[in-house]
């Protein structure tokens, strides 16, 4: 066990009680396995109950996996994926987007981690010209992974935008509940009801032990979707055991609960660091996210006391999460730790 | 939960009690997410101990994932992998095999899902011609998935044969523990002393609730797995919660107990149907499956009583597994339900 | 050059003086490339003028471009694809189905190259279970590698079936024009009428220098393969030069008269061999290909004095072709250096 | 043919008569097919009295063909390739780099096409990393895209870093023959002596009909080509018609006549350009590309008047191209030609 709470990753910490338990009642006698089972099917009626009635859901092991097999469904090779640079599809799947589907991923830059139609429109080049890719996702990550949340409105748009020209919404809910409860709104209203077409739903960065899934707005485009998940390896045998955390999570408000604790976390920990010269805030605070540049020689001597990551190594941008098990205690500790190295 | 124990798939079986009770004592505090963490030391230091120190052992979610992203890391798009006709990376993954390496997989029919150097022998053609795909890896199944079980010089004939012709020996292991326990004989024996070169290891069939590793005998083979298991969508953020059942799982001789006693149930089971005179046992029960033809006319009434599966439809044979959970009353109870259909 | 006629391959026989002299032709002045020219323009009337109206064709630059690409524009990773095990594109291809496509290759052992609908029968299991690719294309070679010839209602057949089962009917046709010729049948009564979908017509093997084609029978299907084949590397960019060349090939039956010819030859060489007592035809010859067993110690003296291919070593077969450039000379003497050899 | 000499594109040109001869003096007999002849022996001799003796070359059939095929060659799915974001094989392969390979590609703006040591280094993030695609090739365009020309030291620097950060240094030389005849340098001081590891080198844009070749100056990394190149359906069986082309090309100085000649009237046009007030030239004339800055309103009559490609909308920004046929009355009427546009 990390000595203190850690503030590198939300993935970081354990699983919740109730969690646990869900999975130990779970485990009694024989089911028939890969989701043909009572409890995937009560699972998959809960989604219904967040998201609408016209859902289409598939659950995955890993946040990557869902993302990319999501993606690959809507894509032919030659097709094109807009996204932010930031985007973890991006950056922090080692490829695993090109691998899978032979897509080209097109980047905009971005000041917080969301893109607007405006910066879209412009790469909208060579369409139906065959010497280029041809864009035909979009995908946002929400909340992103510079800690802010687009706004319904800001979804709308871009889903809009996309619609318009024959691509898809796509977006990477790895975060979907820091970004419901920062924004107070139901994932239906965040997603069915503002065009997302795919949604990457995680829950394993919210107190589950794993289990993500994708969702599809359309059942026609998902039409395919078994055969892809299980030729993408993300189907799993013992199913019972990640519906089972699903059913506990999205009843009596778990995952409201554990992502408005983690996202209040964040807004103290934001409060005491304003307080310090030395460091500079660099993103709204909208989600479990904190980034903030401090001084470079700092860095090290932090990292030794709790450890966390590096954003942006020229700039000395730090990023710190915030999660469902983090106590004032902890914040109250992590800042004087700061401090403390700070008056060196 | 299903009425009775199911004899479809050691898949159906819930997780042992040991292994629920080891993943509760890792839920305490938080700890380095994607294996940076004690657990995952020390299961691989477990691993070390049943395969010996010149492993390198990697975990993931899914035994299709295991499979595919091994033969990955040896190959290139222009090889063949040769294998058993029943192979399970032959029909049972959707294809995930092609798609993850681009490979042909050249497929050997057998009597009993083993394969010889006689037979490998004959489609070593067009080496070195650049129109054909050139063999690179020999995979077998440990047990196979016909419920036999190669020897240990069996092993080493096509381990030998394969590095003659600068071949790989790929074993997929999903249930090497019913092998080890049919051969009274550990891992090491099996794999690092006959010329294995990859190991698909599954816990998932024999008491954990998910988990397998891919093993590798030889560390220049793996020097990049790690970007490969990370591109394949494999790597587990919360990784302590499948170490700490695989530190279980090798302890105390867990795997071997569970292993043990399933292929105990096969044998009773097998005895029991061996008196029966409408039913014809096909393959040596050498592990926890059984094989038999039953008259089709039967087989509903039979599946209707506990489901299974059918394995072969113009035979009318059929599959059944035997796994940990598996007791003598439920031998007998399926036995008697056979018979009291056939006696219709 | 060879000492003599090879009857190696088709392949090795030099460009039809028609074909050089149109190629001449159109080396006059500037034009856009790409494709977007008069003389591809023109060629695609003239494949319309033998396939009939409604087609869609694409010209390309290789045998094996032309059917991996036509198989990646109708399959998802996925699926699978029947084909004869002595398919091209099974057997020497390199892998390339696997690799553009993903997909698995399920073969069909043939006595002469030709697939029944019986045969794919037997292999339609799993269909809609997650675990099985999924069959989606049935793939036959006119006229085959084994120099027979799909009879019009045989192809019917296979159409229908694979129709009745939402499959697609490939035919790789490289030497699409030795069948139409051997069977007397326009092209369109032997694709367009008999339910192909999609058809890779080659020309390089029968007079051209180079120069495949794409043949889509229905334009929904082929509705973005432009960008597939851009995306493939098979987009030649100074494409009047193949266009020039198809549409000398497809004028005043050029491409019937270099096709008559060989397979007449074929028949010549065939009649002569049957005179011969130590060797045996083993196909049906019905093309320009003679499939025969010679004791195998005359083998290697054989291809000494004119080299050919072994096309079976255990069984000590081998393949010779006849071309358009095949004279009632090369073929007497090719008779007599065997006899000579055969005599010692 | 068009009316005018087009300044579209050097791949609008047609073949070189040497050429065209060079091919008819091919036409006699049979020879053996895939490039086991004299022709495809001699063709391979000629490539070493330009490179050094120590090269692997490979006859491929497009340009696009030769960049992936040599890219897939030296990376594995998970790394990435570094390049200028003007890169052909970045806008211009339909994604074929990440189809073929499945790597990431990560750009650099610039401003004149080419990239330098200082912005390659700040891509040099999270090596060793699993999250992250590991840097593995840097591919420059010799000359650019935007008609620029790297000079020797440029490269030497550039192979310098990539080798020291175990990179390989790829180059597309689709004109490769125009940077050679703009710094007065062989092709062997260029490339083998600067530390390029694979060579595009194209014929297709400088007089020849197709021809593609990929060149690799260290034999290790080409070992398995062949099977790569026929597994991309890049292996031209009747080779003789591209060998033949290349001995012409490289004979006697044709390649450097043909380029020279291009940079000449590329050139005089600059000269010509640079007097009209209203056209502003936005890259170093360098090699055979121009690129200039036209007042929107006048571009369609321009292009009416002979039509060329729009390179940047936004800013009406258009490129000409010359070739080997462009003469100095093709450069005065078009110029003439654009007067009288603007002055309406």
């Amino acid at each position: 066990m990390l000595a203190k709470k850690s503030f590198a990753s939300d993935n970081n910490a354990p699983v919740h009680p109730r969690i646990l338990k869900a999975i130990r009642n779970a485990n009694q006698g024989d089911y028939i396995a890969y989701g043909d089972d009572p409890y995937t099917e009560k699972a998959v009626e809960k989604f219904k109950e967040h998201f609408g009635k016209n859902i289409d859901v598939y659950f995955m092991l890993t946040g990557t996996g869902a993302n990319v097999l999501g993606l690959k469904t809507v894509t032919d090779s030659f097709n094109s994926i807009i996204t932010a640079e930031t985007a973890h599809i991006n950056i922090d799947e080692c490829g695993a987007p090109e691998k899978f589907t032979g897509c080209k991923l097109i980047t905009i830059p971005t000041a917080n981690g969301k893109i607007t139609v405006a910066e879209i429109k412009k790469l909208m080049h060579g369409i139906g010209d065959a010497h280029h890719s041809q864009p035909r996702v979009v995908s946002i990550t929400q909340s992103t992974e510079m800690g802010t949340v687009y706004k319904k409105k800001e979804i709308e748009e871009v889903a809009n935008f996309a619609h318009k020209n024959s691509m898809i919404l796509h977006m990477d809910g790895a975060r979907i509940a820091n970004a419901a409860a920062s924004l107070s709104m139901g994932f239906k209203k965040l997603t069915t009801d503002t065009g997302v077409d795919i949604l990457s739903f995680g829950g394993t960065k919210n107190g589950m032990m794993l289990g993500e899934a994708v969702i599809f707005f359309n059942k026609e485009i998902s039409e395919n979707f078994k055969f892809i998940r299980k030729q993408g390896a993300q189907l799993f045998s013992k199913m019972r055991y990640i519906s089972a955390q699903f059913i506990e999570y999205l009843s009596n408000d778990l995952w409201l609960e554990n992502a408005t604790h983690a996202n209040e976390m964040a807004k103290i920990l934001e409060k005491e660091i304003r307080k310090i010269d030395k460091i500079k805030i660099t993103q709204p605070v909208e989600a479990n996210g904190i980034f903030a540049i401090v001084p470079k020689k700092y860095i090290p001597s932090l990292q030794k006391k709790s450890f966390f990551y590096i954003w942006n190594e020229e700039k000395g941008e730090v990023r710190w999460m915030t999660s469902f098990n983090t106590t004032r205690a902890d914040v109250h500790d992590f800042v004087e730790s700061i401090k403390e190295v700070l008056r060196k």
